[in-house]
Formats: structure tokens, sequence, C-alpha cells
């Protein structure tokens, strides 16, 4: 049924590089995963003999090069892939409500392990229901593990092959981050997808590198060991720095495990973009075809652009709102500081021809009037519009995908992108 | 036809007392003002001759009492009365999208001319299309005359029968506002209803009253002359302190200007509740029954009732948006400082049975979350529940009125307030 569908779907479309096939998200049930033909080596699969049904399913729709849309199935509804997640770090994408990230089709938010532990607590989160619920979101969640957090916003106590222990960045309270904390929170949050518990080290330092990648592998096999709630898709996370090899082993390991998902860790954290684009190059063609790859923390429109034609399907960043609340709006190719005098009369929306609630509605010069005045609906405005912007982007770049048309969007991105962009 | 219908849809109403009358607003058109029995003198009506068509109508379709349901036509729609009307200060209701204002079903706006005369300047404002466009609000606005600012905000250099000269509370500027200017301001800015330039002194200094009531009635006269706009409605106001004789002085000059509406203002500035319902026990008999009447600058829930008893129609107030971003939920009865650690678990909405946005998705437990971590939708939640509050609070009254059943409702409100109402 779904198949036919799918199929139906695709034969709509002339002259399409597609590669269409289903497959149930098999993890813990056994399988080998799925190596692609360039994968240099194996490893062990671990069957935790699980055996769970999964709501979980991820379509590969069509592919333009590396480029790929898909369709990953959740007990909360369906992702089309590309897809960009605004990030709810406490519960809620900052001024926005679920009503106006529904209006902007956010398919999935991300909200953040680490700040919901501390506050207001996992364990209370469940008792009011879980996070969908708390923050009355009914679509796809993401949660990070609180790995990332721990190592950029706590205090850094003690790192051990056990976990971290760390000071709160709230009020200095010492609390203890494991592989089985870090999933047992997650369940009490109930997102549909979770993510394994990884360490972050510094990109350039190839000796904490290689110290670090054992322990992000061991805690992945402990985060799916620990994992038990099938309603949830457990990712695991390729780390690596800027080290191909080093890349290349994780990507190898992680896919072993068997994910439903895996994403890509540590980039994006201070490394040079030439730096990032050469290991999106690598790591992907390491990871099953037939499993979204997810890009943790980025990006920018370019960056999005860049790791879709590198194969990869899912990306979440803060700049969208962050540089909302920075006074700047986000364009394809730049950004705009409306703070800027040379707004103060302009009658144009923010961005010509954009469908977004801002730009249908109000003017740059209104829109500098309220950030000039400190007007809380300065950022939620400028919020509405960047998040639109980096969806609507996804969402186009999934339509040239399943037309055949990637490349030469991509082309002409990256045309515009060097004769126009400007501040990204 | 417009009569028709009224009488239509009164005549579907069991045993009320109506009065319905259909008053084509006559200012400036040289017809003399329509004084009530309680009257007790009479001013020369003045013709300034200007006979323009206008586009305002105030429509009385019952009464209850002394309470009142009508309609006012601007050149912006209807608006059913009572009404509360949000403010927004800037151009801008603190934190809401105008598409959140119509989901509360929000009739009128209001904004305040001292703010826009100063920043981004009327002039900007009227190049860019006026107030309506400016903010993408296309229902009716009312501006204040900025008197009320200036001595409130303003730092005050002199008060003189031309005007007054202030600081800007921005940059320390000097500025000139007079009652001429003042309307050119809000000609410019483009509401629908505008307001007479008038002295806001200490409601409880006998001499300052009577030199500044003085003032005011020569201000409102020369508003009267400057006021040029047909599509704009300018309204005359009551002032007069705690003083009784004062305020019926006032208020038999203002009605004898035959403004299209007539406002009440100097109260709720820091008189006893007591004073401020003795006022309004007495001037609103002194205004015409055909023209709308506005109690600036109020209310609470409390004080919207003792108002909309005694005939008051309009209302605005910055209370459900200060309060809001304070933490504090608006009920009809008394006030909830969300922060309450009481609420932590609460999976309550913020009023049982409340239909705004805010009640129907969110637990008392998330909002204190959101405000206790310091996030935007904190005061965004709050604001739309507490406008929604004193919106639907106004809608209740008037179909109490249309029904006849406004003194069960008011009697019910206050037995309920005496035994419940905390924090007004």
């Amino acid at each position: 049924m779904a198949n036919s569908v799918i199929w139906k779907h695709i034969s709509s479309i002339d002259s399409v590089s597609t590669i269409a096939l289903e497959s149930a998200v098999n993890y813990n049930m056994g399988k080998s995963s799925h190596f692609n033909s360039n994968m240099k080596s194996t490893y062990l699969h671990i069957d935790y003999n699980h055996a769970m049904p999964t709501p979980f399913k991820y379509i590969l729709e069509a592919t333009d090069g590396r480029a790929r849309a898909g369709t990953f199935t959740t007990p909360h509804g369906d992702i089309q892939t590309p897809v960009f997640a605004p990030v709810g770090t406490q519960g809620t994408v900052k001024g926005l409500t679920p009503s106006q990230l529904l209006d902007i089709e956010a398919a999935m938010l991300l909200a953040n392990t680490y700040h919901l532990y501390l506050r207001p607590g996992d364990k209370l989160i469940a008792e009011l229901g879980g996070l969908h619920n708390f923050m009355g979101w009914d679509k796809p969640i993401l949660t990070d593990s609180g790995g990332f957090q721990v190592f950029s916003l706590g205090e850094i106590n003690q790192i051990s092959d056990e976990g971290v222990k760390f000071q709160s960045h709230l009020d200095g309270s010492f609390h203890i981050l494991t592989p089985e904390k870090s999933i047992q929170i997650q369940e009490n949050l109930g997102a549909d997808i979770i993510m394994c518990f990884d360490e972050c080290p510094d990109p350039y330092d190839r000796a904490y590198n290689e110290i670090a990648l054992d322990r992000t592998h061991q805690w992945a096999e402990r985060c799916l060991k620990a994992h038990s709630n099938p309603d949830q898709a457990l990712f695991g996370i390729v780390q690596g720095g800027v080290f191909e090899d080093l890349r290349i082993e994780s990507a190898q390991f992680i896919s072993s495990l068997d994910f439903p998902g895996n994403a890509i860790g540590g980039l994006s954290v201070g490394e040079k973009k030439t730096e990032m684009l050469d290991i999106l190059d690598i790591v992907p063609e390491y990871l099953p075809d037939d499993k979204p790859r997810y890009l943790m923390g980025v990006g920018t429109p370019y960056d999005i652009v860049q790791g879709v034609a590198r194969g990869i399907d899912v990306f979440d960043c803060v700049n969208p709102t962050r540089l909302a609340r920075h006074k700047t709006a986000i364009t394809w190719y730049g950004r705009i500081n409306i703070s800027n005098q040379v707004y103060s009369s302009d009658k144009n929306p923010l961005v010509e021809n954009c469908s977004c609630y801002t730009c249908q509605h109000f003017s740059r010069a209104y829109i500098r009037h309220l950030v000039k005045s400190n007007e809380l609906l300065g950022p939620i405005l400028l919020s509405i519009h960047n998040l639109h912007s980096l969806i609507n982007l996804t969402s186009t770049l999934r339509s040239s995908i399943l037309e055949g048309k990637f490349q030469d969007f991509f082309n002409g991105y990256l045309s515009n992108f060097e004769n126009n962009g400007v501040g990204l």
C-alpha cells in the first residue's frame, strides 16, 4: 500500500535518477546492517536481542547525485527530507507559539536534554505526559543527548569512561551524565528521535579525538543497550574531529550498530568551512543509504545546500532564532541587519517574494522600528521569517531532487552565492 | 436598512429594556448636541462650519439599567460595545502579531501619539501609508493625544496656554506639543479615532484642576478647529480630577462641542477606587446618549464591570500585557502569579474553561517553566490569555445587556468578587 503510493508519486516525475526502496527499520532485530559499496571494513554486529516492533520507517524516494529525498515515519507523523528542524532548547522555540511553527510548516522540533533535565526536570515532564504534551507540539520531536551542552555549557568536573560529572550552568549544582542516564532522561522526555550520548572534543586535537572516539563508540553501544522504548528511534553519532581516518572509522562503527538513523556530530564547532565540507564529502558515503542522516547543529543556507549535495537529510540550528534576537534577517544568500539606518523608510519586505507571514504583512521600516524600540515583536517577526527561510529552502531542495533538477539548483545557487552572498 | 437589521436583532430578545436609536454622527455639522435630561446647563455650540461627510455612526442597540450595548461604525469596520481595546504603545501590542490579536477577537487597538511622534516619527508613518498599514492592522485604531504621556513620561519644561514644552524620555531632545500639533500628528498617523490634547493634573489638586480644566476646554476647541480629516473621529475628553462639580462642568462643556464620541480622562491615575466610581456615577449622565463613551486607561475586570454598569462603552489598559511581562495571569476575579512554586506540576490551564489559545493548549506548569526560564513565550502566552480575558469579559457584558440580563450578571459578578476576588 505504502509502496504503491510512493511509486505512483515517483512515476509522475520525468527523467529522474531515483532509487526508491522501502526499508522497515530493523535495528535491534538481529539483521545485518546495510553497508554501501564504499565501506572499507565491517564491525561485528551486536544483537541486543530487544526484538521490538517499531513505528519507524525510512523511505528513500529519490536521489539526484548524492542528494536524497525521503520520508521518515515516526509515531508523531512523517518527516519529509531534506528537513530543517527549529531548535526549542528549553521546550519552546524562542518567541513562537506551536501554531506559528505549524504556519511555517515546521515538520520537527529539536529540544535539549541538558536544559530540560536541569529545568524543569525530565521526571516532571514525564508526569505531565511527556514533552509533546508539555510544549503543545504534536509533530515529531528530536532530543539531543546532552553531550554537546555538557561540554559547551556545563563546567566539566570529571570525564571518565563511565560518564561526565559536571556543574549546572544555572546554579552550580553537581550532576553526572552517563549513556544510561542520558537515555533514561530522553525516555522521560519522550521525543520521537533520541540521540546517543557522545563526547565532543576540540576538533583539532588528534590525541584527544582518538580517546574520545573510543569512548563515544563504547557509549553508543551502552545507549543502544539502555534504550528500551520502541516508540523512540535512537540515532548513532559519528565523531572524529577534522580527521578523515577517524571519521571513517567512526562512520563504520556507528553504521555497524544498525541504528534507525545516523548523525554527524562535532562539525560547525569552529573548524574551517572547507574542513567541514571535506568531512561531509566522506562520511555519508560510509553511512547506510536506507537510514536518514542528520548533520547536527548545522546550519546556514549555504551549509544546508552543501550538506544536501553530500547526502544529508536532517539539519537543525539555533541560528534563525538567535540571529532574530540580534536584529538579523536570513536570506538564502546572506544576512540583513535590519537595525541599519538604510532601512528606516524601506517599504519592501525583508525578502522580495518571500511567502512568510512577516514578509506578507510588514515592511523593513516597521521591523526596524520594532527592533530599534526593543519591542518583542521584532525578534518574533524575524524568527518567523528566518525559520521559514530555512524550512522553505529544504522543501525547495526536496522538490528539486524529486524533479531531478537538484544539480541545476545547486549550480545556480553556488553561482548566485559567489556573486551576491554576504555575511554568511 | 441598518435600522431594520438592528430592530430585527433586538426584537429577538425577550423582556429587554432597550433604547435603540440610530444617530449619524453630526459633529461639525451645526446641529445642536444631544443633552440628556440630567444636564444642568448648556453651552454655546460652536459651529466650526467644517461640514464634512463622515463615515462614523453610533447605534445604541440596547440598554439594561445604565449599561449600554451599541455599535460604532468606522472606516475600518464596526466596533461593538462594550469593547476593550488592547494597547499597542509603539505601534505593536507587546509580543503579539496582528494575527494573534485577530484570534482573540480584538476589535480595536490603541496606539500612543507621544511614542510614535518621537520614534519612528509621524511623518515617516504617513509616508509609509499610515499606522494601519505600518503595523499591519486593518481594523479600527485609536490614538491618544500625547497629553497623558507628556505629563507622565516626558520631562515637562513649560506649560502655557499655547501648549507644553517637554524633553523626550528617549534622548532628552526638546519638543513642543500643542492642540494643533497633536491633531497634525494624529492625522499623520491616521487612526480612526483621535483624541483631544488635554492637561492631566494631580487629581487631588483643586486649584491646579481649575486652571487645567479651562485650558483643556480651550484646547478641545482648538483641536476641533484644527481637525480636518473626515475619516477620523475626534473625541473630546472630560477632566476635573476627583471634584464632582468640575467633572460636571467639564462633561457639559465637552458635550456642547458635539464630538462624535466622548472620553473620561484622568481616572485610574492614583485616586481611590471609590472616588473613581463616584465620578463614574455622575459623568456619563452628563454625556450624550447617542455617542460612545470611552473611559481612558481603565482597566481591571472589576473596573470594566463597574464602568459598564455606569454607561461606559470603551476601555483600554496596558495591564493585560504589562502583567503578562510580570509573570501574572488575569482572571475575572483576581490575578495568578504563575511563577509561584505551587504551579510547578499543575496540569490545569491558567483558567478552567477559558477558550483562549493559551488555556486550550498549555498547562500552568508549562507556563511557569517558561517564565522561570525567562523564555519569550511566557509573556506571549500570558498576554494572549490576559487580553482574551478582558475582551471576552466585554463581549459577555454586551451579550448580557442585549439579553436584558446585565443586572443579574452584575450582581453575580460582585457577589463572586467579594467572596473570591483577590489581588485586584
